[in-house]
């Protein structure tokens, strides 16, 4: 057994069965381990954005983490993007990036770099092994790490000969910490503020937005009158049926302080004090209504389903309540294709237990409320505003979940950074429908421009935040990568290819032009 | 005057006139600070590598730096791979990296991210800026560290309010210091070696590959008998008649000391000793032969052609020779298309000025022989190794030379990284014809997995390595971005197409299925 072998095996035996895998040279014993080992998918993409985005995917639906393979410095800087969504989502992950052999590092070869540098933003837990027989220990070890609360980046230097010398075989499991107990004294904190009468708001995510969790917060809320609020991009949300539904806080700063206005009492649970995504002149970076009091109830890392139930009991709220669902919302007539259409077709059309991947950036805001009334589903967001998640979270999401329909919701800006995602749903036959709101520029850097006080955009820079000129042909897009497309641009077409895709196995794409 | 149009300024007057762009929030500024000036020229590109790979290209034309405009650490990232190649190739580049506003990052929105972290590995120089009162000197500073020899990659973090608050004014060009002139002693050993009657062979890149210093080079290899060798992958090569062909030290290690075999002498100009790419399990990793002296005449940031030049006086060289250029190859006749046949219709069809990027990996090794013949050309290549170069360098080096045509010779697993440049060769309506060649597979990789001593790979490994179900569509490809392109999988059917491509003006691509 060399070394590679024992890294494979180790990752198997800690609950790691798929590699997100883009391998060079450097790689190649460890490709060999992974082709021994039975237990291991690997699941190949054409570009390591594509790599890194599928692994914060597949672990946020699975709740374990996934390999990535990657290959030096150059093939790990082209992945960070998406770790650093998966950072800030708290995604357990595991990279193992292949580096030259320790011996060779002085050589100064080409493709030598310092993979630590690359490495270290984006990663909680950093190593390099050393010797073979030390691989097995290290995986085992980067396992611990990523599961540790709240979810971790853990990434793992391989020098090729630490793959390929003998080592002595795979390092068991390590036992993952617990989530933190909750500090009575910050459920205390907490429910005296929710009983002080004053206007108090739960502000949630992470673990807070799971249905256990969820069920919870709603006795809260039911209980004390506070409202329940999510941050503006989610890890993953379940809504449906029985569930709560928290209000997502809005985008843009001034929205979202409008939003809070009056709130007398912030409860963070599992999430920090909100803040504006942007600095602009003149306009607040802290989200904190003034005069307004916060409280932690639980932080991200630690059990939020303990914190809300604690909570709850103290507040003497009934053991469950039922929170009203909303309606569906009407099947859109005929007429032009807009957000508000596509986000009431899939209000209309969403199958339980469908995965929706939100990449839809300005053309979305409507898609949260349309589709309060859907069926049970969960709900991934871009966490960290590295565009080009989607399609890569997509696929990470339909590997971990083959029984459940992924409806990626996509900008077309976006989708443009990580597209060979869509070769990897064709090869692995992922049951993925995808809509590219095509609306041919970067529709939220227009808004931006004049929100952030510059001049009246001229033609150059117009220009730059126009994607058109040449226009983008997604359904060509689609078809160049195996991928099945059509392009609409009327509401009642849009709603029947939807169906269609909802109703066909596999991939599917639509082009919403808007 | 803000920070971003003193910056702006400060770069125009530098001589730095075209900015790759890929923006966000925090960079519109100096979106709009670059709409201000008539003097700068922006060309967007849809992912960051496009752009960092295009001012590559366009420096190694241009001599001098294009500017890089990137969104946060996230957006840097994307850039890093071809910020890696630009640095193995001693590219000059001045990246502008947009940050939050000083005062916002300590809020630790999503966005935020340790930029400098992000950018060390691949920067040279590296400043954030303070204040927007400082912002035009950092620039020019940013300017003159790029374009000291041997070129470096400069990087200037901005943060937003440093853009948008108020400037005294542009910052005057600093003078760059010149190269490092050439060591007496230095020029006396390599003399003494190439006098001793003992094979010797000058292995040369960067400055030492322009027609100049070439010229030179042939002064010294017909007076002494040396043998010419550059290095496997070039910055720039200029070829065709009247210059001398050194030959390219081939890409495996076996082959390259087979190729140095008997050398008494190696004699560096502006390169340092050859290594092996990678390490391979009882391989060496110095490609030195055993018992060769190395000499180093001029390292990467010295003046290659005055050594070059005091070489051959000190040899008492003839003041100039007429190398004899190799014959064209036939045009193929019909039969299965090949990596040989395209290489030949290469060589055949290659217009006077021509540039060709070198992204061909396995299928290129035809392409320096058939094309020896040709009139003068250019040649860039994968300097570092991290794939993903091809396409954005022909970006780049066609916004250089509007008047030369561009021929990118592009290996179809390579070009998946940064396939978005196809829709900035549209957009730009650059002058630059794509070859894709088409073999459906990681070929390099799968000549590796054998060469590491990895068993056989089995259909898993296999899979990794490989790029069909779903073969990529690349006539679909090209036509979702604006690009004409065409298949032809004949030997005949592929040099007619190539003709047609050279001799139409704009982008065009062929699919050559080998």
């Amino acid at each position: 057994m060399n070394g590679a072998q024992s890294l494979v095996q180790t990752l198997v035996d800690a609950g790691v069965t798929v590699c997100f895998t883009n391998p060079g040279t450097s790689e190649m014993h460890f490709v060999a381990a992974l082709d021994d080992n039975p237990e291991m998918r690997c699941v190949l993409g054409l570009f390591e954005g594509v790599v890194s985005g599928a692994a914060d995917g597949y672990a946020r639906m699975a709740d374990r983490p996934a390999a990535t393979l990657l290959h030096l410095g150059p093939g790990l800087g082209n992945a960070l993007a998406n770790l650093h969504n998966a950072k800030r989502a708290h995604t357990p992950m595991v990279n193992i990036v292949g580096d030259h052999a320790t011996y060779h590092s002085h050589f100064d070869a080409p493709l030598t770099s310092d993979v630590e540098g690359v490495a270290r933003p984006m990663s909680h837990w950093l190593r390099r092994s050393r010797y073979a027989a030390e691989v097995a220990r290290d995986g085992a070890e980067a396992v611990c790490a990523a599961m540790s609360a709240p979810g971790q980046i853990a990434t793992l230097v391989l020098p090729a000969d630490t793959a390929w010398d003998e080592a002595p075989g795979p390092a068991a499991p390590l036992p993952v910490p617990a989530r933190a107990t909750p500090q009575p004294e910050a459920i205390e904190a907490a429910r005296a503020a929710l009983a002080s009468g004053e206007p108090c708001v739960l502000l949630m995510n992470g673990q807070a937005l799971r249905a256990p969790a969820l069920a919870q917060a709603a006795r809260v809320a039911e209980t004390s009158g506070a409202r329940l609020f999510h941050d503006t991009f989610v890890s993953r949300l379940t809504r449906g049926p029985g569930l709560p539904a928290p209000e997502r806080l809005p985008y843009f700063g001034e929205q979202a302080l409008e939003a809070l206005e009056g709130t007398a009492h912030l409860i963070l649970v599992g999430t920090r004090p909100p803040v504006s995504f942007f600095a602009y002149p003149d306009k607040p970076s802290s989200l904190v209504p003034e005069g307004c009091t916060v409280h932690s109830l639980v932080g991200v890392e630690g059990d939020a389903l303990a914190a809300l139930t604690a909570l709850a009991d103290a507040l003497n709220a009934p053991a469950s309540v039922n929170p009203v669902q909303p309606p569906r919302p009407e099947v859109p007539g005929p007429g032009p294709l807009t957000p508000a259409t596509i986000a009431a077709s899939l209000g209309v059309l969403m199958p339980e237990n469908a995965i929706v991947v939100d990449e839809a950036a300005t053309s979305g805001f409507a898609l949260p409320g349309a589709t309060a009334g859907s069926p049970t589903h969960d709900w991934l967001a871009l966490t960290g505003g590295a565009i080009g998640q989607g399609l890569p979270t997509a696929v990470g999401a339909a590997v971990a979940c083959p029984d459940r329909k992924v409806l990626c919701m996509q900008a077309d800006g976006s989708a443009m950074y990580t597209v060979q995602a869509l070769w990897t749903m064709a090869r692995e036959k992922l049951d993925v429908v995808t809509v590219i709101f095509s609306n041919r520029k970067y529709a939220i850097l227009q808004v931006e421009f004049m929100r952030v006080g510059a001049h009246n955009p001229g033609p150059k820079a117009m220009s730059m935040l126009d994607l058109s000129n040449p226009d983008i042909d997604w359904v060509a897009m689609a078809k160049a990568m195996g991928v099945e497309a059509e392009r609409v641009d009327e509401a009642t077409a849009f709603h029947a290819a939807l169906a269609r895709a909802i109703a066909s196995p596999g991939p599917r794409l639509i082009e919403a032009v808007i």
